[in-house]
C-alpha cells in the first residue's frame, strides 16, 4: 500500500493493519524523516518495510536526486521510481523514467519503475536492470480498474521480473483481476485511503488479492459461447 | 455451491469444505436419495443444508412434480426452481418459471427461482411471493462472468428479497463483482467443480465473496476520467 | 426512426430526410390524428410508412385498446407493441407483453413487440406469431449502447423472424455493432432527436447501419490474442 | 489503407476503389519500385498518394536507412515510421521509434510514427516535430478493436497534430468508434485485405468512418444510468 490520501494517521494505521501490507511506499518529497509522530514512525512500529518513491519528480534529474536523498535518509538502496509527465494526467513519462532507471541501476539502486501498460517499455525496463515493473491499470486515483487487461497479460507473459500492478484500481474485483492476469502483487493507495471506510476496504483488498492469486493457480474453466450443463443429463 | 460437475465425490467434499458453503443445491432428477455413499450422505456429514432443485425440467408441470417429490424425500419446503427452455442454451424459460413459481407458492413452497437478468421479471417473481431471485450472470457453465452488470444493479436496487447471482461465473473476480453490485450471495457449480484444482478454486471463491461484500460496504471511490493525486502536492 | 424527442417538427423533418427512414413509429397515445400540421402530415408528405405504437401502456388491456384505436385511425393492422412496467425504468413487462401479443395476433394484427434481450422470451414471441422481435440494447433514452451483445447474438441465431434492435443506442458505432451482430434493422429515437445536431446524427446513423450490414456480409477477420503481420516478412 | 495482406493485386485494386482511400502506405522493404505490374503502378493509376513505411525495421538505424531509400525512390519526404520490437507481438518500440523520429525530423522528413496508445509518448512524438501520431487500437492484425478507448481520448484531447488510429481494427463499428473518439483518420490493412470479401469490407469501412465522424460532430446524447422517455408522457 501507498500511504497517500488517508484522512489521518490513525485511519492509515488501521488500514495498514487490515491490509497485512508487508511493504509500503512513501513519497520522499512529502516527508520529513525527522518529524516525530510521522508516517515513518507508524511503519517502524508496525514492522512494515518502507519503499521510498520519487513522486512529484518530473525529470530524470529530479528523480536521481530524490532517490539519493532517500538512500541516505532511510538507508535502503530500494526505490520506487516515478517520473510524472504532468500534473493533470499524472501519467509516467516513458523517456525520463527509462533514463532515470538506467542511471539508478548503474548507481547501485534496486529500481521498481512505475510505467504505463506498454509491454515493450516494460521489457526495456527489465533489460535496463530493474528489479520489477509496475504498470498502471488506469490513471492514478481514477478508480477505473484495469483498462487494458490484454496489455497486462502481455507484460506478465514475457516478464522475467515481478509485475506489480500500480495505480487505477478502485475496488476488490479489480485487485482480484490483477492477480488472475498473473501479476505478483498490487500497489494500492487512494482506493483504500479515500474509501468511505478505509480499514474495511483494506480488508477487502487483502482478501481479493488472496482470492485472485488462488483462482489463477486453481486453473479456471474456459470461457464458452454457449452453455454447458454442470452435470450430464440422464 | 451446486454439486454438479465434480470429477468425484471426494473432490466435491474437499471443495465444499474449502468454500464454507452453508447451503447446497442438488438436482432431484439426478439423485437417488436412498443410495448410500451419495451426495446427500456427504452433505449430511458436513452439516450443509440441502436445497433441492428442479434441474432438467422443461415445463411448469414437470417442475411442480419434481418439487413435490423433493419435499417428500428431503422434508423441506425449500426449492430452487429451474425451468429450462432447451438443452443447448440451458436458459430459463420466463413464462414457465413464473407459472410454476405462482403454483408452488400457492402450495406452500419457499421458492427461489433461477431467471434471466431481466429486472422486470425479477420483480414479477417477487410479487408472486418468491423468497429470493436468482438471476444469471451468463449461460450455465459458460464462465463468461456477469455479461450485463447494469441489469444486476437494477435488480438489486428494486428487490425486496435477497438476490443470489446464479450461473455464468468463471473466476474469483466475477464473484467479487457480483457482491460489489449488491448481490446477497452467489451460487457456483462448474466454476469450482470443473476447475483444474476444485478445492483451491473453492477457497478463492470464498475469499472473493467476502472481499466483494466488504468492498461494497466500505464505499468505493468514484470513477474519474482523469487522475487524482493520492496526496496533495506541496 | 421513432418520432419522439425532437425539439420541433422542422428538426424532425430534416432528421427523417437524412436518415432515409422507410418506416416510422408513432405513439398513438400522444397523437391527435386529426390535427393539421401534425407528425402524421409530415410523414404522409415524405411517403414514410407509419407504424403505430402502444407507448404509454402498462397492461395488456391498455395495449389492446390502443392498438385497436390505431387500426381504425390509421387503417393498418401493424402495431409496435410496447407494454412498459414502470415510469422509472421504462423497461418492457415480459408477462403483459406476451399476453398482449397473443391476443393481438389472434385479432389479426401484425405484431412487433418491444422486449428485453432475453433470448427465450424472443423465441416465445415468435411462437406466439409475432412478425418480428424488437429487443432493447439498453434502457430507453439511456444511450448506453448494446449492454449484452452476447444475448443479441443468441436472439439472432435462433430467430426465424426479423430482429430489430430497439432502444438504448447512443451513437453511430452502436448502430453499426447492432447490424454486425446480425440485426435486420435498428429503431432510433432519442439518439437522433436529442443529439445536438439531429439531422447530422441521422445521417451518421444511416451510414453506420449501411456500414454494419456490409461488414457482417463481408466476413470479418477473426479476433486473435496475438499480432499477425499484414504481409509475410521476407 | 495499407496494402499488405491482399490475396491478389486485383482484389487490392477493388478494395482501394471501394474505400476511397486518398493515401496508402507501402512497406519499402517488401517493394521493388522498378517492377512493372507492382502495387506502385496500381496506386499511380488510381491517383492514390503513396506513404512509404519502414515496416520490418527493428532499430532506429534500420528505419533511417529505409526512410532515406524511400525518399530517393519515391521522391517524397513523407514517411510512416515503424520500428517494431519483435516478430511475435509486432508492437512498436517506444525508445527506438522516438530516437528515429528525432533524427528523421532533423533530416527534413515529414514523420508519422506508429506508436502504442501511451498519451505521454504521443506528446513526446509531437514535441519531437512529428506531423501526426498513429497510436494502435490493438496489436497488428489482431482485429481486437480499440482495447483502451480512454487512452485514445486522452491522446486526442491534448494532441496538436492529427491522430490516426493504426492497427487492431477488425470491423466497421471499430472504425466508427475511432472517429467518435476524435481521431482524424484510421489506417486499415488486414481488416480489409483479409476479410472474406475485401471490397465489401472496404465499402463498410468507408461508410463507418464517415458515420463516426458525423456522429462526433453531431454531439451525441449523454450516457444515463436510467431510462429517459423519448417523449414526455401526458
Amino acid at each position: 500500500m501507498g500511504t497517500g490520501g488517508a484522512p489521518s494517521l490513525d485511519v492509515l494505521d488501521r488500514a495498514l493493519a487490515e491490509s497485512r501490507t508487508e511493504l509500503t511506499t512513501v513519497a520522499m518529497r512529502r516527508l520529513d524523516p525527522e518529524a516525530p509522530g510521522s508516517v515513518l514512525d507508524l511503519l517502524r512500529r508496525r514492522g512494515i518495510k518502507v519503499l521510498p518513491n520519487t513522486a512529484g519528480c518530473y525529470t530524470a534529474g529530479e528523480a536521481l536526486l530524490t532517490a539519493r536523498l532517500a538512500r541516505e535518509a532511510l538507508e535502503t538502496p530500494w526505490v520506487k521510481l516515478e517520473v510524472i509527465a504532468d500534473e493533470r494526467t499524472l501519467l509516467p513519462d516513458p523517456v525520463e523514467t527509462l533514463d532515470a532507471a538506467e542511471k539508478l541501476v548503474a548507481d547501485g539502486f534496486v529500481v521498481l519503475p512505475y510505467i504505463g501498460d506498454d509491454p515493450i517499455l516494460a521489457r526495456r525496463m527489465e533489460q535496463a536492470g530493474c528489479a520489477a515493473v509496475m504498470p498502471l491499470g488506469a490513471p492514478i486515483g481514477s478508480g477505473l480498474g484495469i483498462r487494458n487487461p490484454h496489455n497486462i497479460e502481455l507484460i506478465v507473459e514475457s516478464a522475467g521480473v515481478p509485475v506489480i500492478l500500480d495505480a487505477g484500481l478502485g475496488t476488490a474485483s479489480d485487485a482480484a483481476l490483477a492477480m488472475e492476469l498473473g501479476c505478483d502483487a498490487v500497489l494500492l493507495a487512494s482506493a483504500v485511503t479515500r474509501a468511505q471506510n478505509p480499514a474495511l476496504m483494506a480488508a477487502a483488498m487483502r482478501d481479493a488479492v488472496v482470492a485472485g492469486r488462488a483462482a489463477r493457480l486453481a486453473g479456471r474453466i474456459p470461457r464458452l459461447r454457449h452453455a454447458q450443463a454442470s452435470s450430464p443429463s440422464r
